[in-house]
């Protein structure tokens, strides 16, 4: 693996040689180190991407009228990515009299899996960029869900990006660099951090735990499920620019933890419909035992209770609509009401909003019992643009190029 | 090791059985993983610890009157914090019906080299609790230095939880099941995540970058130099509570990082003193060369400019005063203007204030170069009694039976 540090001092950056040459050197790939996710393919990485530790999440806003200008910038964007997710600086160094072109915090780190996924909200195909006739007719702004409690400032979006990484370090570089050569362009609308990945995407992966300190995820979709993912995740057949990307919908769920820290096992866990240490569905043994949906526990009801997360969520009573989920804990200080600010910052991806997402997300909110300990603060929607396919091609070249 | 899950499972949580029995094994500590601190000892562990890769850091307010109930609440946290740092629940589980007494967040994970540090600030030697007597000379508010800007909700706090693990759940959920059990008797005043430590405090750390991208902490205390961490961190032979305990001084600093990442590279260099590449001194190759403070560039002036941070806070120009740094990266989203929040979470110990970091402070806050690109947003202090020694001891019983 070619360090990013030894491209750095290659290039003059320090005092200590050159022990690394600059020019063709600088664009190979350290892919042998088993760290990296590739940049390129069908669909963008980070969403079926075995899910990494560390999220930095940031929504933009374009600040220019120059339809150009935005293109140049997601052009330049990728090029930045396609170095960043191979462990190499965003861009190549010049001089030491010139800006460095890269911020430098990671310049010692490897890549640590980091991947980077850009998406457009519905606002950007307003008549800023005469991108309106391309608008995806399900890429508008979700409808008031009972219960949504949301900020402004924390919605919304024309761009977004989400970076993952093993090392949040890394996840922030790559957000913060793609924000710097975008002074001018965009402006950072609202970012959030992760950690603790609440939800697994893959077959390898243990289930996590989410801050009620419940496993979560557990039927989420697998990128092992071929099928289920072509499905319900990747748009396609529609002949559009969209056609092998997806959409993305990241909520911020703030959670009310002292509340929940003070109900009973029993409680808990009738919310979840799970048990609390071996996540299996209530009156089960293994977490991955399928859902006891009907039977009934005497004359007391639902082993399962019609109001348990785990019910309302599940495919099958939802019509088989499944979405993959990303979600990724945080916590950020205080409620200024002596309680720490702490939830889950959701981020389901589907290929049809109007028949999956939208639809359970209604229910939950008009039945789930976990909304006494949750308040939804931000909730947004973007359209991710496929994967790009080698050198020649970029983020949104399918949508520019419309 | 016995993990937090099969306690949980064996104490009635689950359904999985009974395969790790309840009472004795509980305690047993599972330190053969080698990842746990050891939390018994003269001083308290996170300090000259090997520093850990997140941070969640807690200032409280005590709002009882009532002496006992807090002594009460201290011996309970350090009996928590001995089980957490071994990688157990918080608390023994009881039974199902009972409020969890353990959040339940990281039960399937290990310790992580969890340490949990307990500071006490000068406002908990007010007339309340009877302690007025016993407060250190130096435990008081620092002066205001030139430049502050502090935001006072972030600011001060009764009584202080640093929790440092590789994992940034298990920090985490040390202090949120810390604050848990102290309702009625604390509040959160404020709390603050960081990642990425950005000092070193042994010889076998690689030093790490902070978010302007240079090594932080090259010339840093580290824990092998015993008798400097005895000459300039831990307090000793004053005959009082404090004895074995340092000051512990939190000051989270706003990194204007849009600005800094539109300079040179010679400015950003000439600024920290330091190369960005190697971290070695202006004019030297290796990152542990001694600063030429003495040298002089022609007639261009010293090579390690006048204003230069390095130089600044360098030993030789502070009659030798040193101090031990912990401190972390965070970022906490935007600052409602395009840009995101982003800084330095810095953190430093020693055992005489008035003689190292106020000096240092007034020093660089009225000298030091970095001053344009960064705001000093919060400022507190804390004394740390000394380590717990066994099982009957108590965090803060040399003050309270003082």
């Amino acid at each position: 693996m070619i360090s990013r540090r030894g491209l750095l001092t290659g290039a003059g950056f320090g005092a200590a040689g050159l022990a690394v040459g600059v020019g063709t050197t600088a664009l190979v790939a350290s892919s042998d180190d088993g760290d990296t996710v590739p940049f390129d393919g069908e669909h963008q990485a980070g969403i079926t991407t075995r899910q990494q530790d560390a999220l930095h999440f940031a929504a933009f806003d374009v600040v220019t009228d120059d339809r150009a200008e935005l293109a140049d910038l997601l052009k330049q964007w990728t090029t930045m990515a396609r170095h960043m997710t191979s462990g190499e600086p965003s861009e190549q160094p010049t001089s030491e009299h010139s800006v460095p072109e890269d911020t430098g915090e990671v310049s010692d780190l490897s890549a640590a899996n980091l991947t980077v996924t850009v998406g457009f909200g519905p606002s950007l195909f307003d008549d800023r960029f005469g991108l309106s006739a391309q608008r995806p007719t399900e890429l508008q702004d979700l409808p008031h869900f009972p219960g949504d409690q949301l900020i402004p400032e924390l919605c919304g979006g024309d761009l977004c990006i989400q970076a993952c990484s093993d090392n949040p370090q890394v996840a922030i570089h790559a957000v913060r660099n793609l924000a710097r050569v975008g002074a001018g362009v965009v402006s950072v609308r609202w970012a959030q951090m992760g950690f603790g990945h609440a939800s697994a995407t893959t077959r390898g992966q243990q289930t996590p735990r989410n801050l009620f300190g419940f496993k979560d995820g557990t039927n989420n979709l697998r990128s092992e499920d071929n099928q289920l993912v072509d499905d319900h995740v990747w748009v396609s057949g529609t002949g559009t620019w969209l056609d092998g990307g997806a959409f993305l919908i990241p909520r911020r769920i703030r959670m009310l933890i002292e509340n929940w820290d003070r109900q009973v096992l029993t409680e808990q866990e009738s919310t979840f419909g799970r048990q609390k240490a071996s996540g299996a569905p209530l009156g089960r043994t293994d977490e991955f035992d399928p859902l006891p949906l009907d039977e009934y526990v005497g004359t007391s009801g639902p082993l399962i209770p019609a109001s348990a997360h785990a019910r309302l969520a599940s495919p099958e009573e939802n019509n088989g609509a499944r979405m993959l989920r990303r979600a990724y804990n945080f916590t950020t200080g205080t409620d200024g009401l002596g309680h720490l600010d702490a939830g889950l910052f959701f981020i389901a991806v589907v290929n049809s909003p109007e028949t999956s997402f939208i639809p359970i997300q209604n229910k939950l909110a008009r039945k789930d019992k976990m909304n006494e300990y949750v308040r939804y603060e931000s909730s947004s929607i973007f359209a991710l643009p496929p994967g790009v396919r080698g050198a020649d091609d970029w983020w949104g070249r399918t949508l520019f190029e419309a």
